[in-house]
């Protein structure tokens, strides 16, 4: 077993990029992380790639040999799909397979491209991480899922359906990720949703408009960087996967997410450390109940507690545990398949510091990232650690 | 590195099911699997799913947790896709994981549902394995693109464009794979070649309408097998994955597949056998000019002589070495993201001698197994051997 280093990490900007191909913006993710590594596309024995909705997006599956091409790679590449969590999936067996000793240098990350599909098939196509057959016929969309479990969760903690957040609910004006229109009860059919989120009913969607993104990471082995004299100080400690039922119903409760307890769980174990010795996180916010759910899970919070955890402080840029200091996932307009790989490119850049705010955790150890697919059915945990 | 062994396989009948959900017939091929395995699925420590194109067909992504609740398990569970390589790839990633001691147990496998599609819109899915921007735009069809394979394997070895096989062209209601209309050399705008399938112009895909399967293979490692006094005589002893460009146009030649030659070396040299050694191979003859070349891969065969290992009955059933004893991609209609899964599980069965053809191999010790994605841009080779 060997340790596994972040060599480099290469972005480019989210946002729409109309004039240019996917392969384009990957070549150049691509080209920016192999400057920062230090290491030749040459040595890359593996390409690990997340995308989830190429398909229908893109008219585009089989995308892995299109994007070792892109990169410049010669080498086995790999699609992973696990819906929101495909990046994170495609990290963590970039981490396997490093640590097993299968190879020396992966490239692993992710790509989604939805600015090309109006904003009512983008809703319809990321319906497809949930459960078509007992959900989205019945008329969930995303939105109205995360309405479910943010429901759930206020009446099993309370201070929230009641407390100030929530107001926003009234005010539909108003920015906040709450601001949802609930599923009838009796459930709306697939067509009445498909108009629904046409007519901006499922709102938080709509700032998904604005989301081309690429990023790559260059992973490699603690020897490898030795070799290479490579500053690599970045090194992936634990990483932890876990899957729960697709469907919401058959979930024992709706406002836990335990894919995520274990992966969080699996991860510290692998690393050695605990809850209480994280420093910074990124989480899966594409909803604010989510990242509520993401700090519990991942055991920064008790159980209700996540809220006020935002709201006393704790977790804001000045508070003592910064979450999100890249600004989350609907800064980034969410690039569904592609978000797991940008938390660890962000995180491995905070934790170096030279990230543009590292400045609010300067002596920062410990990060951890927390990437979930659906309504967390996928979960992937990494724990990153400054190495010695 | 512990020895992998295929402690059990499970299968459904190839075909149309349009009275069962794909989870439905995914329960049976596990539960099948895990009766023939004498694996309890709690000690499943990994799902690792093969599908290509349930986005389209199925209007479902993220399937990966719906089939781990359809077989019973409760562990992180994966999706792969790389065309129709997607299960061959799955396979190949759960023979690591266990062969690095990160599980002892793990089920792996695929699935595919296409005939809740028109047969139009199945070839157009198809395509999504081809490069978008370059040849499905341009009118490529996978019929076509291995049309202008054989064509380019004819004009490079003979004895194929005006041999008696290729006479079939002119005889359009023969049986045969090389039945294509050739892409007029402007090509043809995408909306045409949908019509043109419509009327059934690119034939051999017609025969992709009866399709419906699952398979599962358990995989354990030795320690497992000993442990649990399985009778598991089948062991994985080489995996090779390789990768190439996806678009035909940017490759060296059209009558050769590099990434399944190299893919192949790779496997061979895991397992320490050479081609030589091969007794019986299941190889990826989605067209039969994709058999030849698959046999000179793998090194069955030289260079342009794979027609005539076919020909002089090498390959056949009753020859030295039989290619295909389970009838074949074709014969299966070719459930694509599911192939590579149920390759394995035949050579399993053939290997074991339980296979209904198996006694056209009495003796047979290794077994290799050919699957590719797209036009081999993603070729995946396993090499199977019965255990001391």
């Amino acid at each position: 077993m060997t340790d596994v280093r972040v060599a480099g990490v290469g972005l480019t900007r989210f946002g729409s990029h109309p004039d240019r191909a996917g392969r384009d913006l990957f070549a150049t993710a691509a080209l920016r992380a192999f400057e920062d590594a230090g290491v030749a596309r040459e040595d890359v024995e593996a390409l690990n790639y997340g995308n989830f909705m190429g398909a229908l997006a893109e008219h585009q599956g089989h995308q892995a040999p299109l994007m070792a091409e892109a990169a410049g790679v010669r080498c086995p590449a790999t699609r992973y799909e696990s819906a929101c969590a495909s990046a994170g999936v495609a990290v963590r067996e970039a981490v396997r397979t490093v640590r097993a000793g299968d190879a020396d240098v992966v490239l692993a990350g992710g790509m989604e491209r939805m600015t090309n599909l109006p904003t009512d098939e983008v809703t319809e196509g990321l319906a497809i991480a949930a459960d078509d057959l007992f959900e989205v016929r019945a008329g969930v969309t995303f939105p109205g899922a995360y309405a479910l479990m943010a429901r759930a969760y206020f009446e099993a903690y309370g201070g929230g359906a009641r407390g100030p957040r929530a107001r926003r609910r009234e005010e539909p004006r108003e920015r906040g990720s709450e601001r949802v229109r609930p599923v009838p009860p009796g459930g709306v059919r697939r067509r009445g949703a498909r108009r629904a989120a046409g007519r901006g009913a499922a709102a938080p969607l709509r700032r998904l408009s604005d989301h081309g993104r690429r990023e790559r990471l260059v992973l490699v082995s603690e020897e490898y960087a030795t070799a290479h004299d490579l500053d690599a100080p970045v090194a992936v400690t634990g990483v932890g996967q876990r899957t729960d039922r697709l469907a919401l119903a058959d979930r024992a409760h709706l406002a836990r997410t335990p894919a995520a307890d274990d992966a969080a769980d699996a991860a510290y174990a692998a690393a050695g450390v605990e809850a209480a010795d994280v420093d910074v996180a990124e989480v899966h916010d594409c909803f604010t109940i989510a990242e509520v759910l993401a700090v519990e899970s991942l055991g920064l919070a008790d159980r209700g507690e996540g809220i006020a955890a935002a709201r006393d402080g704790l977790t804001t840029a000045d508070g003592d545990l910064p979450v999100n200091l890249s600004g989350g996932l609907k800064a980034k307009g969410h690039p569904v398949g592609a978000t797991g790989g940008s938390q660890i490119a962000e995180l491995t850049r905070i934790l170096r510091g030279d990230h543009p705010n590292s400045e609010h955790v300067a002596d920062a150890e410990v990060g951890v990232a927390h990437n979930a697919g659906g309504t967390v059915a996928s979960a992937v945990v990494h724990v990153l650690e400054v190495a010695e």
